[in-house]
């Protein structure tokens, strides 16, 4: 599954890179109901078109396309490009986001606690991040922790703002020593897991726009595999099913003492 | 002039991607009072090595040396890494910012405004971002603009938030669509130039931790020649003594109908 991963990065990342012509075109809506735009479509045809060459009858859930059957033993969940907005403004900050887990039998619904290996590739700066259960975290295949202990002195807190933002993340965000957002789940994460962040919080106050299945199933697993933890507001292990309609609100973090920061 | 600033680029940028070792190892204190990196070292360093290699006798300010006079006919302002706290805590974000201006008599420091061509590299990426007074503003020696007009729908603040942000960061990050903040001030400029965030604001209220004129002095620049305008919180255009010392508030913006969403 490893190489499948990331063969499938590459090819998204050689079409994105291609890709400098009408970037941001609306180009109609996702199957989760978001506006889709342009560089979405190239960077999810290339994923289809990889699997296709390979002959892997996986199944997939993506932004764009929704749920597409199929009937090998494997499911993808793939956020083709996570940081769409940013790509669009010009922000280089966007990233491939794809995890794989067993098919789930029929009529049953993968749930993202059940992914067994997952990858996010930063588009900019090809940086990857890979997680395997039970095989830890990696970035470019060296091996990444989060940070443990706290330093409370240097915490950087990396908190989702603006109109949308419950007001508790500007009460966070002013706990911590520096502040980071990024605007790409995928990577947002990934800063927990190597450590560049103490914590990730993202917490909207609009139905419909919290955080997807594809925006967090990989990055979830990378977090936990470099010894953090993700959970929902109440304090739960995050799960949640890989449907493109479902949405959560989260926590990541390395050190649970983090989370007396936030009382 | 744009030759010396590139050359620098490349030689800082070659410097520090060859450096590989004890990253965020503290050596002392720079002339400015914060702590010096191990990697700020090795970066100016391989600045006043060009220099000298091309004997160039330009003055030069920079964090960690202080301001090193020579006969030369041109100042330039250098931040070797801007983001330090980016890199060394792990977060891809950092840059190198240099500005040049004709040198100043003798007795007197030059100022920001005088600044007539400035260059910030992106270390990670690459990206570099340039301009020349009254010859406009390039990323990768294409045009960039700033982002006119306003839409109110579709806005990005990049605001300076943590516990030394004043309380008004985080009002006017609630009134913004989406908030981004890199942490690395001379990028964060750069964000506004390209018309990827339509503001940045930084309102430190600890006094010694605003931002200083090597984080400033090319970002302005590049801003405004994108057609931007960078000012105080006064909305007085932005000057300040060349002096590592010399501390700034600041806002940068593309249209300054942004300016009403802050009242």
């Amino acid at each position: 599954m490893k190489d499948v991963l990331h063969g499938l990065a590459d090819a998204v990342q050689s079409a994105v890179r291609a890709y400098t012509g009408d970037i941001g075109q609306v180009v109609g809506m996702g199957a989760d109901g978001t506006p889709t735009q342009q560089i979405d479509v190239v960077a999810e045809q290339a994923a289809f078109r990889f699997l296709e060459s390979r002959r892997l009858l996986y199944t997939v859930v993506s932004e764009e396309a929704g749920r597409v059957e199929k009937p090998g033993e494997w499911t993808l969940i793939l956020d083709p490009v996570d940081g769409t907005h940013n790509a669009v403004r010009g922000l280089p900050v966007y990233a491939v986001s794809v995890a794989a887990f067993p098919r789930a039998p029929p009529g049953q619904v993968e749930r993202i606690t059940q992914v067994t290996a997952a990858l996010v590739r930063d588009l900019v700066t090809g940086h990857t991040y890979f997680a395997e259960t039970g095989k830890g975290a990696t970035l470019n295949g060296r091996p990444i922790r989060v940070r443990k202990p706290l330093e409370p002195k240097d915490t950087v807190f990396d908190v989702y703002l603006g109109q949308r933002a419950h007001p508790d993340a500007c009460r966070f965000a002013g706990r911590a020593r520096r502040v980071r957002n990024l605007g790409a789940a995928s990577l947002d994460l990934c800063l927990v897991a190597k450590g560049a962040a103490d914590l990730y919080y993202l917490h909207s106050t609009e139905v419909g726009h919290e955080l997807r299945a594809m925006d967090v199933a990989a990055g979830t697993l990378i977090v936990r595999e470099a010894g953090g933890a993700v959970v929902d507001l109440e304090g739960r292990l995050l799960d949640m099913p890989a449907d493109p309609k479902a949405r959560t609100n989260l926590i990541a973090y390395g050190d649970e003492k983090v989370l007396e920061m936030l009382r």
